[in-house]
């Protein structure tokens, strides 16, 4: 078997290390001074990656064009922002570099993530936890009529890959209108896809928007103020894409009037600067780009990158390739 | 047709009663003094219901023994614990009057709430909606680890009726492991059952433990110490069904170390008093018995009495027969 040297770039559990250094005995580890650990973080060029065959993590950008032995590159993010660039990608093209990510590994806690979005709000979790009405109180009887069944609502999910299936996955046994757009529909989507002519029409009906929008520069603020207004007045703006796809500027105006509410993992910059006004809005609920998140993390981002690995030995297609 | 004297002990918008009226032109509507619109209000003694073939809403059951014409109660809720006792049940058989509830319009609100309850505890909802965690700090680190999925994870649903079934059938594509208890399984449930024997044993192994019990002599404080101490350490404990089921102070004594947390639409009294331990424990997460709340709440209620009324003069089964 080849003996390759791997560039790792990556911050994981003890116990998740421990097995990547277990299952690549017969290769070399090279770990990175500084691991990145965080798609969005700026590790800086490491010269070490120049001897490496494969690299594993986040390695920085500017390190990959010295690294002329460079076969395969497993991000350990879905995100892939800092690569998903043309210089980036001509790089990879003429240097005959795979690039995946580890979109397979996210797809369920981010999907989960964000149908525990759709569902506080349907209940109206965060009036009803800080609630202590009487049965039958006129504040009771508002909070029961504001909360909402799915079965007569309509899902509209804008950025349709593997997280957006699987959430459509997820809410079909709720019986709601589950429909999607995405640039390039491939035609096997498991619900109704909207094209771009139809998208405003379409926003002007749905009840719950999902943005799972990666970053790119097509993507920039494609949520502006002019896509904001085509919404249905007190519709809800979910994200656990990026924060970069939306204009937070529209946004905090829209969601002074227009919509009811707005569920965020993501923002741009992450966390929100103290007196950010998102921040105090009543109606923008944020969690800190965790959606992604589950128990062991790090370990399935091996087990994930421990695939692919047995995958490129044997020159077969590696899962979750991108470039 | 049979004209019919329908009294209506019914606290509904405007709107649904406005379609009841239109949709018993027919017959004669007696409305009660004081309707009471709550299972759990006290409303008192109607002298009005003596000249009653149906009552419809939550009649004072002291009234009903002097009802000599009724035929058939539509109870607008779905518990119906203020006529569930030997003596109210007795009087029923010896007068012939059929009794039925809404568990049908409860279903589906009371589902989907104790999902939103489970998603919450599971992606750490609290928590994360109140923290600014920067990318790849310690605190984003734990609390991304603190998230989890629902594959591997084994909810045990106790008290299974049309709501326990609705919600295993939401649990479905989260390949969660699903089991139930309720004392007399009729063999046709969805998911395996539980037997008496096996219960302690279940709630030994398993994560998500949600108690969707009805109130009455054999369910109070079924969950008591005794019960709690069986329960895996770190499981999480939810009440949509009844509060007099739960030992509260048990439930607090086990929140503070055997529990992760408890997610109550239910408690005793309700609200709890201000000072309450359970109100004070960072773990317990209240909502005001609004489970069942969706929008037009009583237009459903009023729409479910008209069907079960055509089915009455139909001589045909009512829905949600219970006595």
């Amino acid at each position: 078997m080849t003996r390759l040297s791997i560039y790792v770039d990556f911050s994981g559990s003890a116990e998740a290390l421990q097995l990547l250094r277990e299952e690549t005995k017969e290769h070399e580890l090279i770990f990175a001074n500084r691991p990145g650990g965080s798609v969005l973080a700026e590790a800086g060029a490491d010269p070490k990656i120049a001897e490496a065959d494969i690299a594993f993590g986040q390695p920085d950008p500017r390190g990959i064009e010295h690294a002329h032995r460079l076969k395969w590159i497993q991000v350990s993010s879905s995100g892939i922002t800092r690569y998903d660039n043309p210089e980036f990608r001509a790089l990879m093209a003429k240097r005959n570099i795979a690039v995946s990510n580890s979109a397979s590994v996210y797809e369920e806690p981010c999907a989960i993530h964000a149908l525990s979005f759709i569902l506080a709000q349907a209940r109206c979790l965060p009036t009803a936890l800080a609630s202590r009405a009487d049965n039958g109180s006129a504040e009771w009887k508002a909070l029961r009529n504001t909360c909402t069944l799915m079965r007569d609502k309509t899902v509209l999910i804008v950025g349709y890959g593997a997280i957006g299936r699987r959430l459509a996955e997820l809410l079909k046994p709720f019986e709601a209108k589950v429909v999607a757009y995405r640039r390039k529909p491939r035609g096997d989507e498991n619900v109704p896809m909207i094209s771009q002519d139809q998208l405003a029409a379409a926003l002007a009906t749905v009840d719950h928007v999902v943005d799972i929008l990666p970053d790119s520069t097509e993507t920039r603020h494609f949520f502006d103020a002019a896509r904001f207004a085509q919404m249905k007045r007190g519709a809800v703006f979910y994200n656990i894409g990026r924060g970069a796809t939306v204009d937070q500027h529209a946004l905090q105006e829209t969601l002074r009037s227009h919509l009811a509410a707005a569920w965020l993992d993501v923002t741009e910059p992450e966390p929100l600067p103290a007196g950010h006004p998102l921040l105090s809005a009543t109606n923008c609920f944020i969690t800190p780009h965790i959606a992604g998140g589950h128990t062991n993390e790090s370990g399935t981002l091996v087990r994930h990158f421990l695939k692919n690995l047995r995958r490129f030995l044997n020159i077969e297609a590696l899962v979750d390739r991108v470039m």
